[in-house]
């Protein structure tokens, strides 16, 4: 054990919480299988190795023995350094949230989940909301027992939000999305009036081979200096990043064969995330403290890693390079063609596509129904048409069927209500990180010096790990409480102001 | 749970020990990912996985509760059907060895061999066997205290015996190589007599494109309808075959693009230990008697599928026309050639290039010198040159090094010792099973309906999975007990007889 964790209890306490996260490697490798490699029919085999093996962590998090030594350390935190506390402090919330939850409630979320996955995947597919309607009402009942049981103190809400991001409450998120949305949707109009960032562009209607585009994928993470004897790159249905260790980091992707830059910027968006994994300090290897601080701070690497540097000008020079001799037919556009490509900002019904404008309109929408769900305002029979007409409110578009509505998420059969504003955070973040890594180092995205962007990623954010409540990482190292103005402004720049000076930087 | 258990007790044990299934089900696919997928430096992270999940299986092994209902359970087994008694010797056989065992000298074990893998394949590349044999003296001083913990009635040789092939013991194996080893001494003296299976074809010398290979063995494998969606096929250092549940078995090749029988040969063999553990009845799924019966029994499957049947002339016949389709080079050559090219016999250094012939031989070495080191007969000081002499005198071959020579398996470097038996046990099993399959089914060889042979395989060895002790299994389903006979009389059929009928059978 690294000499960072010097007090005898907190020693103990990793000693015994090893085995946990042993087993959270193992089914951290389950999942990615899971998606890659398994085989067809292993599945049941595999659910029940994972009903099994969630059922046994949750015995050793609540081992007497585990919940008296963490009793103890809490009781005098006084002499401890930071990651003494940070052991202390995570641990003691997954017991919390752990003793919170029955057993028999635990049981009964994920047998209801597990339905209602495969379910809502027949009902998108059929376009039938009738049928996931009744999983839906289960599910809202079942997390609404999950608040109360884990306890809120001033709506219920709250105490989901919590569980992905720890100390989020729902007030703050209100504040957050009202000033956000009409700065959104005012920023919005200017793009729409002055037609530099196209609604459509030409480029995404062609054509690649995926063996090209495989390569170009691979030859990107090559100049992202992507350690492959500490990482994979895979296909799999849905793009994402898992980690097994901080020396075992694996992304995915997915080659549609068309529009390429959605393979590309699928393949940015989960370095972010494998790239915070990979840079944690590896003192905190097989500890509690290992892993991204929460899900907003996740996503606000990733969204930074695939907007905020990606999309910038800069990476556009180095993408058209590369995508010019790996799938040739972008040479004949101009850089400045190439950049309003992997910039178009349209207005649409799929959160999954949306720019990084119309992005947290998306997800405000998803915010106001799931907390009128909670709070009862509306029922799951006035939810679809609900959907559409805050879509059509806010966005100016209306879903013509369920399948482009209110059943495109995965998100409510898992029963994951209060997710997602986590990815409104992460925007929010990834603009708090622009605001201070240019105030520190100016010009680092101009000279997109990605070395010295991984090596400020690293010491500001990725080594600490879980050691901080998310908050209190954010206004360590950031300066930054929660607030839409750095993202406002990010975009008012990119959007509003760059325009005029795109001709010079792309040449 | 299914219908054939109904003994509560029963039910009970195998509800606590789903769990002892589930993390073996992760360690499989841990194991299986490390040989072909994971990142090189992940190592570290997985060997702490390892560690952790090990010791957590050996706890719940001995976990007071299942003690208790086990004890109860052997106390009146009377009523019991196979299944019901099956899980209680299994799960009473598992208890009683890692109670043997102290925890101490385990993780001793676990930590000295994992060193000495490393010395050993460092130590056979340098080719000095000085910087092995420390560890190996340690090593053979841990299995005789194993031995001595687990306790025996004539040998400490049995104990370890046992604990690879339930039942097995030091006398039934000498008594077998006392009468194995001069018969098959005769039949190499006739078949070097007569010439007609060379020591060497001009075929082994022909260098292959691995992509063709790897369509081939695709090919073969789809021929012998493997179940793609219940199973894959890749490519690892060492071929293997490992499994997560009967829903879910892997097979892993590799491709030296030379001599391509050899990957030929290594895809069926691991065939027969896939099929085996894929026609295992569901209804054992997630039970102590999901798997194979032994090792031997095991072995027994992948010999049968490689030699007796593989190499047979009805399969030369089968694969030399794809070999011709997708390798072209075999074309020119006759069936009876390509038979001639994968039935080479020659005596040779290298046990695991052994041919169906020798090979025996070279697990008797192994079996006496273990023998001789636990008896102490010899130490390990001695034990390079015992080793070469008893090998010449054996297959009149002389090791010119150490490399192909005493370190070249990695078996004693795990602290595999009283492994290596099994794998003659397999070849034994392997030709009682074509004695009575035959008798049953007369013709079935010759018509290579390999449907035919599945179905009885399954009906008489692999549905049971470890139902019946290993010895028991083969008196009931096969009226075999153990006996070099079916052996002796197959490789007389098949060396001496065969060669005058084979220009009938090969056109």
């Amino acid at each position: 054990m690294e000499e960072i964790f010097r007090d005898k209890l907190v020693r103990e306490i990793i000693r015994k919480t090893r085995t946990i996260w042993a087993i959270g490697h193992a089914m951290s490798l389950m999942g990615w299988d899971l998606e890659t490699y398994m085989p067809r029919k292993a599945i049941s085999d595999r659910s029940t190795a994972f009903e099994e093996l969630s059922a046994l962590q949750r015995k050793l998090i609540l081992d007497p023995e585990l919940v008296r030594l963490v009793e103890k350390a809490e009781e005098n935190t006084d002499g401890m350094n930071d990651y003494e506390k940070g052991v202390v402090r995570v641990v003691s919330r997954t017991i919390r949230i752990a003793k919170s939850l029955p057993e028999e409630l635990v049981r009964r979320e994920a047998k209801i989940t597990s339905q209602a996955t495969v379910v809502w995947a027949e009902a998108k597919k059929k376009n039938s909301y009738e049928e996931f309607k009744p999983y839906l009402r289960e599910i809202i009942g079942i997390v609404k027992e999950k608040a109360e049981k884990l306890g809120y103190e001033e709506h219920p809400y709250d105490a989901l939000l919590d569980l992905y991001e720890e100390g989020l409450r729902t007030k703050d998120v209100e504040a957050v999305f009202s000033e956000l949305v009409p700065e959104t949707r005012r920023i919005l109009r200017t793009i729409e009036r002055r037609g530099f960032y196209p609604q459509e562009h030409e480029l995404e209607k062609v054509e690649y081979r995926k063996s090209d585009a495989a390569k170009l994928l691979e030859k990107l993470l090559d100049d992202l200096e992507w350690p492959w004897e500490r990482g994979r790159l895979d296909v799999s249905p849905h793009p994402f990043t898992v980690n097994m260790g901080t020396d075992d980091v694996r992304i995915t992707v997915r080659y549609e064969g068309v529009d390429v830059k959605r393979a590309v910027y699928a393949l940015i968006h989960e370095y972010g995330h494998a790239l915070y994994e990979l840079q944690i300090d590896p003192s905190l290897k097989y500890t509690p403290l290992q892993g991204g601080a929460s899900l907003g701070v996740h996503e606000s690497q990733s969204r930074f890693w695939e907007n905020i540097l990606g999309r910038s000008p800069w990476a556009v020079k180095w993408l058209k390079n590369r995508m010019d001799s790996y799938l040739g037919y972008t040479a004949k556009f101009s850089l400045v063609e190439v950049y309003r490509y992997v910039n178009t900002v349209r207005p649409s019904l799929i959160r999954v596509d949306a720019d990084e404008v119309t992005y947290n309109l998306h997800i405000y929408l998803r915010f106001i129904l799931e907390k009128m769900m909670l709070e009862e305002t509306i029922n799951v029979d006035e939810l679809p048409v609900e959907w559409d007409n805050k879509m059509e409110e806010l966005l100016g578009v209306r879903p013509k069927n369920y399948s482009e509505g209110v059943l495109q998420d995965i998100h409510w059969s898992h029963g994951s209500i209060g997710y997602f504003p986590t990815y409104t955070l992460g925007n929010l973040i990834s603009a708090a990180i622009k605001t201070k890594i240019t105030q520190e180092k100016p010009g680092i995205l101009e000279n997109f010096s990605l070395k010295e962007v991984r090596e400020w990623l690293r010491d500001n954010i990725h080594k600490w790990g879980k050691t901080y409540e998310p908050k209190k990482l954010l206004e360590l190292k950031l300066g930054y409480r929660l607030s839409p103005k750095p993202l406002v402004r990010y975009l008012e720049w990119k959007y509003i102001e760059l325009p005029n000076k795109l001709e010079e930087i792309l040449v």
